[in-house]
């Protein structure tokens, strides 16, 4: 078992990676010294498996929980959705020091953080992310928020989770696609910050896809740690945090543009960050051979590196870029690696280098 | 013209009170260095009179503005009307330097600074209260919400806006309800921190009701300068900031059971002053014979001190009680007064005492 800090003054938190973690879900939530009812979200996919334990260990600390299952997938980040919450929360006669439970992948971590930040002006909330991506990314940080028919998490807060606890276990019975994906946001910490991280996935990334345990707990609590430090610096994104966007931009888009669903977030961010090294390359001499590694490396993770686009579709792209919110002054701005473990953010990228690249991208 | 600071660090703004500030509104928020887009949320009532002259005075100071009506009245802080702004946000580009202007009552207020809470993780907002009301309260002090069938402003969040311009001239076009409206929460100031203020009301009530200017923007000045003081001391309401919900877990209760719309909110509070102004001689020994001032002042202002009530409707009123934001352990608290401009918050209330109140002010 590992420990992370996450250093916010009186919002600062613990992470905690290991095994058998939701059994002591109640004894971490009973030191927060929270109110009595609390409500766990889930979905449909998580909820079978583990929303059982989750109550179980609530109850046997004390706690008076209640289970709100929400659709499984993407759309759950609707306002509809939001909205069925608030009302089951209501019902069940939450009051400011009662808690929420974010049980369930980046999509239930996001829903469930917005409704605790939004519910009786914030409540508090606790994640328990259970897919590879949400435990090493969307967990840590506070970044809460739905989707608008305009473009992802156009809606959301800051709100910090008061704990997060990364459960290896729940990791079992990802489904193989989802449980690569994660290398997306792995790979990434990698490339912005850490070049040491970068090599060891390198060496280790069979091992990782195996899933052995160890290798998991360290490569999951480096990665917390990176974030954990990137948040502290700056948590409401006004700089060095917006380093965590290298290959979003493109990300964000590709997912706008295909219907969220056709691809994963962390398959639609691998592309967007080959073509984000690539521009890297172009204007900044990042070397080519490092944008190779960087290609081969997620290609190893099995995540996709090319996208089919025909022509007309790439201006849905640039719409959809110009629409995300790392926007100023209406230029594209974009995340930029200088070298492996460096970057720099807030890079205006003319949209002719952003065509070339995609040229080079599409298949 | 006057100006009070609210000193909440980098969050610190400035309000101010006068004659003529619609047409200076440019001017204002070019010194708050914000981005060229913004758009301007009124409603049905407040447009046709105030949206054009707002237009005006900021692309007069170079700013790109849209306008974006909603329905006049409280159906407006519904979910619906956030996700229709959000889509008119989004079409119009705005991005994070952008803002948003509330120029309304305290509905649009609520409503619109919920948006730029929640729009893009949170954008700067400007408030131009229309409205007594707003003026003297909600525009102050970054509490903004919309409400839930189960009740009022149960979603929310804090969000300071950048500047508030409390403009006379749109007071001359107040229908005579909604101005008297205001004073509930005017003379909740006096009651809870302002004996001196309670008496300037009770001698200048009859001047003030002529909408005489002078009068208007000294007691305008004054609850902001209180309100702006209790909100530094406890911007997210942990203890004092608590106080200034005297009346209101009654006021709110009934705004509920009577469906929104019946009373006003500052007719409703003033029962619910009342009403605690009773309960406190009950329980805090507050003079009776000040409680008799409290609903005078109210009465004198036109304020309703009554209700009718059928006995099982006051089974909806306690269901409501118990479901707004001020319980904590499923135990009702109150705001009670120990003598005039001194209360104190978080008093336990048994049943027995709030029935035998309310037999007292139900006709």
């Amino acid at each position: 078992m590992r420990s992370v800090q996450v250093p916010l003054g009186e919002r600062s938190y613990t992470i905690t990676v290991g095994n058998g973690l939701i059994a002591k879900l109640g004894d971490h939530c009973r030191r927060l010294k929270l109110g009595e009812r609390c409500v766990v979200i889930t979905d449909t996919n998580v909820g079978p498996r583990f929303a059982n334990d989750a109550v179980k260990a609530l109850k046997m600390a004390g706690f008076v929980p209640s289970v709100v299952t929400v659709p499984a997938g993407e759309t759950a980040k609707s306002f509809k959705v939001v909205a069925d919450c608030y009302d089951q929360l209501a019902m069940k006669r939450l009051e400011r020091k009662s808690f929420v439970v974010a049980l369930g992948g980046g999509v239930v971590g996001d829903l469930a953080g917005f409704v605790a930040a939004t519910y009786l002006r914030g409540i508090p909330f606790v994640q328990v992310p259970t897919t590879l991506l949400a435990q090493v990314d969307s967990s840590v940080g506070g970044k809460v928020g739905v989707n608008l028919k305009a473009g992802k998490n156009l809606v959301g807060a800051f709100h910090q989770p008061r704990a997060v606890l990364c459960d290896l276990d729940t990791l079992a019975s990802l489904p193989e696609r989802e449980f690569r994906a994660g290398f997306g946001e792995i790979i990434k910490y990698g490339v912005i910050r850490d070049n040491e991280l970068f090599k060891r996935l390198e060496k280790e990334i069979d091992k990782l896809l195996a899933r052995d345990a160890a290798a998991l707990t360290n490569v999951i609590a480096r990665c917390c740690t990176i974030k954990a430090e990137v948040v502290a610096a700056d948590e409401t994104e006004s700089g060095l945090r917006a380093s965590l966007n290298f290959g979003h931009t493109l990300g964000h888009a590709i997912e706008v543009v295909s219907g969220y669903g056709e691809y994963l977030h962390g398959e639609a961010i691998s592309i967007g960050q080959v073509a984000a090294a690539r521009l890297s390359a172009r204007l900044l001499g990042f070397p080519e051979k490092d944008a190779d590694r960087v290609r081969d490396l997620f290609a190893k993770a099995g995540l996709p590196v090319t996208m089919k686009i025909v022509p007309k579709k790439r201006e849905a792209l640039f719409d959809a870029m110009r629409l995300d919110k790392k926007v100023a002054g209406g230029e594209l701005k974009f995340v930029l690696v200088k070298a492996l473990g460096d970057v720099v953010w807030g890079q205006r990228v003319p949209d002719a280098d952003i065509n070339a690249v995609l040229a080079g991208i599409t298949a």
